[in-house]
């Protein structure tokens, strides 16, 4: 091995220096028939019948090593994520790094490491790559951006437009691990029991809609947890969503955490949970499948989508009095920031 | 426009500062029936027939406004590119943003009316994006990474495993515009009369295989320039490549700015050429097709492919006196740095 134990600028000039890395890191551990790096794209022998869904994310957590996770894992899970509660199977995954000159050679490859695992417990392929290194100084040791490309098996239509009134909003876990988890190791709060819920969730999904519950919608509630998500859905389909706070799922160390730092479970990023809106009658089997596959063990109703109401906020919390108390959009400086 | 001059960290965090970024500079610009903002994957109607191609790529050049071109252009049309080199159609792209706090809005809006542009010269759709803001200090005011989607149209096959020995090389145009625009602007020399040479070249490939010309393979000397290219097709093929000095397209300009710099124009980026081998007897006609398109006229022959020879470099240059001039590939260090 010729590599050095840090990242220089070479490695991203596209000389023998990326060569070396590309050949002694990367393919490696990605290696398969399709992969493209360099300047090439990667090409498939055919695209399966249903509708292309395509995707994209970048990942710039800090810190990038976090107990139940990596960036690179992260990266793979968030895109599987992101195509599978489109209602789509994911097939081929992108993978591009932005390295910070200095980057601990070691640091990349665990973060690769995680990255090839994600995508074996996914059952997708990394078919194309990319390093560019920028000055220390003008990055962050390592951003991974991915981009996503599945399908949507025929007669499969999943969506906010298929909302109705009255539908179940369903958790498939508990809430904000993943957020809780980043701000715990970010403040040096080792040693407490949490974990990020990072996993890739096509497997859990495909279970849910194989057992022929009417599912509507899906999402990940990513980048401000369920509230952003739940504000997301109201804006495109006009209804309310009210959650019901004796219901929400959160583990005992997240709400400790939450309640230290002042932020609200709600509002924590998840990185391996859904939310499902499905027609009401269906909940118990949805349910069932569900806690059937280790993912969605804990899997419970959480609340329920509404006609909207002038006189009230379009997301609320039912207080377990009955109250409602509600969840206004925050402007983000007062979200958790995760990424 | 409740937009400020610069960009926040909350710009980033999910929230309403988010959606505001999204909805009041990012849609507008960018609005298509497919297109997926936040978390969601966009869901196209069908694939064509053909097999698909998949790309990424990452821009982090400095500067981000250039003469020719801006990040935006440049990002669309290097994805373009690569999978216009691959032979396939460019269909639709991923366009994911990592902004610095701080970041001047002016700039993203200038780099993101640059993207939609070359989207629109192209043909292409960008269905999905993404937006993280870093601190600042964390990043380097805007980095940009695409992902591209494309068809390769039944029948097509094009690739280094279709070289052959004597297979002429074509440059579609002069060599190295990009990389001595970015240099010279980088040491503050403008006035020179140097410009990118960043465009899409989806529509010249088009017409280079319309001309029924019997091509073999196609690249777009990015970074490292025809050096690096041609190293890469050698060390897949086996087969040597002779680049011919007398032949070379250089502009003056650019040749001016090399010599000043001490670098080399055949290791110079494109962004907007393609290297082109192909049966030697069908040059005339393919390089009449490339002239008759605005972007190829000054279409050339560079250089051939040969059998390997043990006593000789994999890539050299021929000098007009018939000598050969070994051109090694460099470790990356003494490879301009444009990324």
């Amino acid at each position: 091995m010729t590599l050095p134990d840090r990242i220089l600028l070479a490695h991203g000039a596209g000389g023998r220096k990326t060569r070396e890395l590309i050949e002694e890191l990367l393919l490696p551990s990605l290696s398969n028939e399709f992969l493209a790096t360099l300047s090439d794209a990667a090409v498939m022998p055919r695209f399966p019948e249903g509708r292309p869904a395509l995707t994209t994310d970048g990942f710039v957590v800090d810190p990038p090593l976090f107990p139940g996770g990596d960036l690179g894992y992260l990266s793979v899970c968030g895109t599987v994520n992101d195509l599978s509660v489109a209602g789509a199977e994911p097939l081929w995954l992108t993978w591009s790094l932005i390295l910070e000159e200095g980057l601990e050679t070691s640091l990349l490859r665990t973060c690769l490491e995680g990255a090839v695992r994600a995508a074996r417990e996914a059952g997708v392929r990394i078919v194309a790559g990319d390093t560019k290194v920028v000055p220390k100084g003008k990055g962050d040791r390592l951003f991974i951006t991915t981009a996503g490309l599945g399908v949507v098996p025929p007669g499969r239509d999943l969506g906010d437009h298929r909302v109705l009134p009255g539908d179940v909003i369903l958790a498939t876990g508990p809430l904000g691990d993943h957020g809780a988890t980043i701000m715990a190791s970010r403040h040096g709060m080792s040693g407490a029991a949490l974990r990020s819920d990072c996993a890739p969730l096509n497997g859990l999904i495909a279970a849910l809609l194989a057992s022929g519950a009417e599912v509507h919608s899906l999402h990940d509630p990513t980048r401000g947890g369920a509230l952003v998500t739940c504000h997301e859905v109201c804006a495109r389909t006009g209804l309310r969503m009210v959650l019901d706070e004796a219901q929400l799922p959160v583990r005992a160390e997240v709400a400790a955490l939450c309640e230290l730092l002042g932020l609200a479970p709600v509002a924590m990023p998840c990185e391996g949970r859904a939310l499902i809106w499905l027609k009401e009658s269906d909940a118990p089997r949805a349910i069932e499948a569900l806690r059937s596959h280790p993912l969605g063990r804990w899997a419970c109703a959480i609340g329920r989508a509404e006609a909207p109401r002038k006189d009230r906020s379009p997301v609320a919390m039912r207080t377990p009095t009955g109250e409602e108390r509600p969840l206004d959009l925050r402007a983000g400086a007062d979200l958790p920031r995760i990424c």
